[in-house]
């Protein structure tokens, strides 16, 4: 199965690279550009065959591994 | 609007990231995982009001600034 991981700093938490593609952005002249985040994507192969295991063994995954949940969110799709 | 913007390393390209996430969750037990890419995420308000407009101004972002399209490729979504 693939499963792909999205992972976000929560809203609230300062996000540092954010701002400064955010003035890169309206340095470039794009002025409108507004409340950019920058988040992770992970994508992967998994071995399990049902939709559900899968979904806990990648939320297990994120909660040890892939996020961190103090500053991040995260969202997971297994297809 | 809403754009967000995903931009993952072009396939072939080795994504040393990646290949971390993925030793580290062997390490853990998740023997089943395999191909992890990582990739960004973008999300930012935009000023324009029309989505065509809003579609080739954020690819314009992405070619000039936000994605190295000699070894990345991206994704562009306005809402």
């Amino acid at each position: 199965m693939k499963a792909t991981v999205h992972v976000f700093l929560k809203p609230g938490v300062l996000d540092v690279q954010g701002k400064a593609v955010e003035s890169a952005l309206h340095g470039l002249g794009w002025d409108g550009v507004k409340d950019v985040r920058v988040g992770k994507t992970l994508t992967f192969d998994l071995a399990a065959t049902d939709k559900a295991a899968a979904e806990t063994e990648v939320k297990a995954m994120c909660e040890k591994l892939l996020a961190n949940t103090v500053i991040e969110s995260y969202r997971v799709e297994v297809a």
